[in-house]
């Protein structure tokens, strides 16, 4: 039995009745961490009594706030309905993407880490409802967290009102891996985060929760839907390549641990090549303290080579995520989920020295990296926790197949058409082309390493040409641009729907 | 007298010989952060050796690591020699600027908060010698430091010799005033730095140093050189006035405590003028955590105001400093001077919530913030410490007339020609027309608030303008820009010096 609470066990109820708990133009902070963990019966329910609002003329939309991505039963339910009036932090549903690159809905794309402390800060305005999956009630009232963290403690905290959902489709030996810790504060009262090693257990396995604000408990057994990786395809063999290269290379210089440093590793397809790479690496005794658990760190504790691995979320295929479930015991004590404030905590990031892998959408020659708008405009996902990563890992690295789009776009440009990560942030970029070693570089030193090693041979000549001309012409020449160049294989693109000449 | 040991008095020595010791294609640490602390004799005798060698027609360069900034005697003198290859983490001398915009000298423009674990890391290569400005050496060796700190530390831990320049007109009562942290590590073995209020000590006042290294001791009675303060014109005054009131607001709003956050002020004059503003501001029992103490924070001071400042230097006014050695008992325990690699640790400016306020070149319209780049390319100073402010403040505020040379230069444009804060660090945008609140809104709110708030009235039509046109025609709609347009000012300005049509 999921609900071990008598208080709690009162207040089941079905998604609709939940949902009628939630008015027009409120806010509500939803679980959901990737595709996991986020609420699966109450979003639904929402989108249709908003769908039903709509039809009979009445305005209801909500603010929505989460972990990071979600699920398309929320986001893309939620979305479809024409039901969400403002989002935030991250958001990768291809509805959401859509409606917010129209125009058609606010989107305030934040550091994950920051999600939290800005909500108690309080200028976000006030939280109405929480959403929160749990993989269990205890007899306390104390709540077992699911397979995502998120920012639930702060959901559920801040709230005026808790709608749960109980899934029982979520292992129960989830129970007793999370760390919730309840140490933060608003300044001036914060105090040092005793977390020291990413093993280090610093708080409790459960929330939290007062049942006297817990307004409907819904069961469900429903699925996490995470994306299916493709498996590692030549580029990414080549990116993973490189990096591995780089690491043996530090390592042998003395400037990396034999078991390297604590990894952290972004989402999608090139993430997971690498992690595929190190299962046949030469490192052992590795450490992660990363957002999220993915198919390529399972495969590495299987081998052995990962010690342990600290994040906020799982994000599995949906193969992996079986078999994880049907072998949790063999890893559980190998994991630990925490808050994503913690997760992606400035102050441990730095202190831990991670080795930050990231994806991007371009980087420039000076090494500006954007990571969420194409052609400086649209909105591709959000900057997520890459900026809390890039700027206090011990080595900050961006990854990227050289071109995109079939080799229309290049990845690779004069000047990046958005910034998210300024040169000082970005150490390292890899393609399958090569990698650039940034650190101790000035600008033109950068350029030259960049588009010589990095860029795809199609539109290395241009670059090249564009660098010597910047050179003779530039305003200045600390970074040598040309301003009414810099942005136009950009404008190429939107105009030809290609980059190249 | 200021030397107190034996062994080190036996190396007093002339700056001229003291200069010897450094040869072409070394790395020199020097000691300096803004127009303090900085060695005073060796670099000009060492400019006279270069400068000579040069017409002996011998190469002869050197690779130049320091706090920030430093004074005329610095890189002023090895400028003007041609002898500075290489030059981090941050520069405001006009000759070095210079040299860098001509593409002369390789420039790598730091966080200041990294440069010492960067150099700990390795991989900017082995440091030859350190020149170190001290205010006296102990009969043990160890050193009483000067007006500075910055990252002497560091120096004379890592260089293979040392060169001390003892300084007799520094204050003797700066002894004690130093709180010198030894407790930093390379992962994986760092631990949590214990500060929890700006007032907390938590290392020693003096430099270790081991006298075996130490290859020259050069007396010194030279004065710190720093700039004037303009007093506050119109524009500082507005913009302190807009900046007071939006305090007063979020204090009113519970958001702040009634004493404000540790106040974190950039160099310059609008923060000065902003510090004179709250010598009548309602705030009693203020701190500062910030990189330099300038001019009104001893004002803030001698009112009572300001409990105390932890900076890693003094910046001070020719005048203020005179009045500052002269009163040195009265103000001596209400100051701490650390390492900048503490006074701007991410850590503990999370940590502390500090208020932070520094100047910009330019901001666009979504609150991307170019601190570093003329025109996209030139470079004035540097990012310096805000960086690590801006991301880790409870409040990132970036302040600035809103117009430059005259009127003839915009600070609010369509795009920033370079980013140095990207809109997720920046929260609050003042000018002397007014404050933009940017906290919690999404690209196009932000756009409207900044351009309604902030622009010159010569620039705001074009700029409603251009809003207007980019939310028609821009490919993606989350943040609307035309790719052809959005430079289009600056390249005005580089082709008739102005950004007025
Ligand atoms: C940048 C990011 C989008 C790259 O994603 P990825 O899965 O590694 O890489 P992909 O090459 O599959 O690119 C994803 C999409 O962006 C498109 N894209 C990539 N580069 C592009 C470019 N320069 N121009 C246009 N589109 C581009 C791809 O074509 C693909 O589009 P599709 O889904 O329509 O096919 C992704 O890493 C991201 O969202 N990063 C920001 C957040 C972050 O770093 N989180 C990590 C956790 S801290
Ligand atoms: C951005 C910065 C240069 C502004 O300096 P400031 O003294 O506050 O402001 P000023 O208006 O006096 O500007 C300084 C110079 O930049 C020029 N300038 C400012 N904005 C400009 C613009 N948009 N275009 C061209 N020039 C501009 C000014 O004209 C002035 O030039 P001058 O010395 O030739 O007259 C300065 O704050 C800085 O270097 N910041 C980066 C480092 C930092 O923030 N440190 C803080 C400590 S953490």
């Amino acid at each position: 039995m999921r609900i071990g609470c008598n208080e709690l066990r009162a207040k089941i109820m079905s998604a609709e009745e939940a949902a009628s708990f939630i008015t027009s133009g409120s806010t509500v902070g939803l679980s959901g961490f990737t595709g996991s963990g986020y609420p699966k019966a109450v979003p639904l329910a929402l989108a249709a009594r908003i769908e039903a609002a709509h039809a009979a003329g009445d305005p209801f939309k909500v603010r929505v706030w989460t972990g990071a991505s979600t699920g398309p039963e929320l986001d893309g339910a939620l979305a479809k309905a024409d039901g969400i009036e403002f989002r935030l932090p991250y958001n990768s549903d291809p509805l959401v993407r859509d409606k917010i690159n129209r125009g058609e809905m606010q989107y305030f794309d934040m550091h994950l880490s920051q999600v939290a402390p800005l909500a108690w800060q309080g200028f976000l305005g006030p939280l109405d409802t929480a959403v929160v999956e749990v993989s269990g009630i205890r007899p306390d009232g104390s709540l077992i967290p699911s397979s995502s963290v998120g920012n639930n403690k702060t959901w559920l905290d801040r709230a005026k009102q808790v709608i749960l959902e109980v899934n029982a489709w979520q292992n129960d030996a989830l129970e007793g891996m999370h760390d919730i810790y309840y140490g933060t504060a608003l300044p001036p009262n914060r105090v040092p985060i005793p977390l020291v090693r990413p093993d280090d257990r610093i708080g409790q396995p459960y929330f939290r929760c007062d049942p006297g604000k817990v307004v409907a408990v819904v069961q469900t057994h429903a699925q996490d839907r995470n994306l299916p990786f493709s498996p590692p395809d030549e580029v990414a063999a080549g990116i993973a390549g490189h990096l591995l290269d780089f690491f043996a290379h530090e390592v042998k210089k003395g400037r990396l641990p034999a078991s390297l440093l604590p990894l952290q590793s972004g989402v999608g397809n090139i993430a997971n090549a690498v992690l595929a790479g190190l299962v046949d690496g030469p490192f052992e005794n590795m450490t992660a303290y990363t957002e999220v658990i993915q198919d390529g760190m399972l495969d590495l504790m299987s081998c052995g080579k990962l010690r342990m691995a600290s994040a906020t979320a799982f994000s599995l295929s949906p193969e992996a995520a079986a078999a994880l479930n049907a072998d949790m015991h063999r890893y559980r004590d190998k994991m630990i989920l925490r808050p994503q404030e913690i997760s992606n905590h400035p102050e441990l990031i730095r202190r831990l020295g991670c080795l930050a892998m990231n994806g991007l959408i371009e980087a420039d020659i000076y090494g500006n990296v954007n990571s969420t708008h194409v052609m400086g405009s649209r909105i591709q996902n959000g900057i997520g926790g890459s900026g809390d990563f890039a700027r206090n890992a011990y080595v900050s690295i961006f990854m990227t197949p050289s071109t995109a789009k079939g080799g229309k776009i290049s990845a690779i440009v004069p000047m990046a058409s958005h910034v998210d990560h300024i040169t000082q942030d970005v150490q390292v970029i890899v393609t399958e082309q090569g990698l650039a070693d940034l650190r101790g570089l000035s600008p033109k030193q950068r350029s030259k390493v960049i588009i010589e090693n990095c860029a795809h041979p199609d539109y290395k000549p241009e670059l090249v040409d564009y660098a010597r001309r910047a050179a003779e012409r530039s305003y200045g020449q600390h970074s040598p641009s040309m301003l009414n160049e810099a942005l136009s294989w950009h404008q190429r693109f939107v105009e030809t729907g290609s980059m190249l000449p």
